[in-house]
């Protein structure tokens, strides 16, 4: 027989599976098709074991790992954010924070609640692992980026000074990584991925 | 100024990436498209971090969630293998070894002599930890399976024979999983997701 806590397990796991349908705006290396959501929570918990050294300040690097197995489950309900998209931001707190409720509920008490917060810590970034985590999860599109040719950047005209806005918070966890990041931004930039435009300073429509 | 030994971990960041290429057989829930195996591996993970608790001897779960991280690496060059496939088993056997060389390899000295342990470590199943993460990556299948009424099983025409005889390694790391596991299989059997015709017993092709 099965208990009812291996079977809220079992559910949670294949509710997670869509988030294998999650599509981001980075494409997989080789430009062929966007990434899910799934797929790059896997490939940043690597490479948050990978790079763990580069933290500023000392972390447990499976703690910041964990959290990145996890950090995007709350889009299997309120969908992915572009990072370049700032109006989104309020309303996607709001519908991330229902999911979160919902998706996390699922599992026994003890994992629910481990689950939660570790996902709350990710996203209030006020401890070192978070902030490392948060690094990471910007890095990894600018490398995608870098090695697709600017690809997403340029089907949004993203430019330069945005992107330096952006990963500006990888500074907060690792002078390396940002140091790194810098170049690559400048690489892009030299080789054309990245626009420069001057910036448009006429009227806008706040709903654009 | 990048150091080497970052640019050897951002090289090994984007040659893995090629993993969200390596088709497996098995779909996603929905059963719209097969899954690919870094997909498989963030779930995997997840898996053995909130089912740990089922295994028989104690294990450290991070550990084999590092293992579920890594597992599948080699198949970015030796591809997968369909785990009801016993012919390919010899051969895929020294493309994975040669994989693991190359693949590795890649990574500073420490990094890449961590990574090869435990994946020798979970190839050789000595530790509870990877019999443990071995069952996972039995049991996924089988649950998605389930869960896609049977959808790989019946296009390969699998019986109920050997899906019994393949996930049988499950019991070796969990008797409460493989109490499930057999369960499920029991049940895709009653619901005609597998199928149980006689084993035919006529001298078959060994090349087939």
């Amino acid at each position: 027989m099965r208990s009812s806590r291996l079977e809220r397990q079992v559910q949670f796991l294949l509710e997670i599976d869509k988030l294998k349908r999650v599509v981001r705006r980075s494409y997989v290396c080789g430009g062929e098709r966007r990434e899910n959501a799934a797929e790059h929570s896997w490939h940043t918990a690597l490479m948050v074991l990978l790079l763990a050294e580069y933290s500023d300040s000392p972390i447990d690097p499976v703690r910041a790992a964990k959290m990145m197995l996890i950090h995007d489950l709350v889009e299997i309900d309120a969908g992915d954010t572009f990072i370049y998209d700032s109006n989104a931001s309020v309303k996607q707190q709001v519908r991330e924070r229902q999911a979160a409720d919902r998706i996390f509920s699922m599992l026994p008490d003890d994992q629910a609640r481990e689950f939660r917060d570790l996902w709350e810590e990710f996203e209030d970034s006020h401890t070192a692992e978070a902030r490392f985590a948060k690094a990471v999860d910007r890095l990894m599109p600018l490398l995608h980026n870098y090695n697709c040719q600017g690809k997403t950047w340029r089907e949004h005209g993203i430019e330069k000074s945005r992107v330096l806005e952006v990963n500006q918070r990888i500074g907060a966890a690792s002078t390396t990584l940002w140091e790194y990041a810098r170049e690559l931004i400048e690489n892009s930039s030299d080789a054309g991925f990245l626009s420069c435009r001057p910036v448009d300073l006429s009227p806008q429509d706040p709903g654009a």
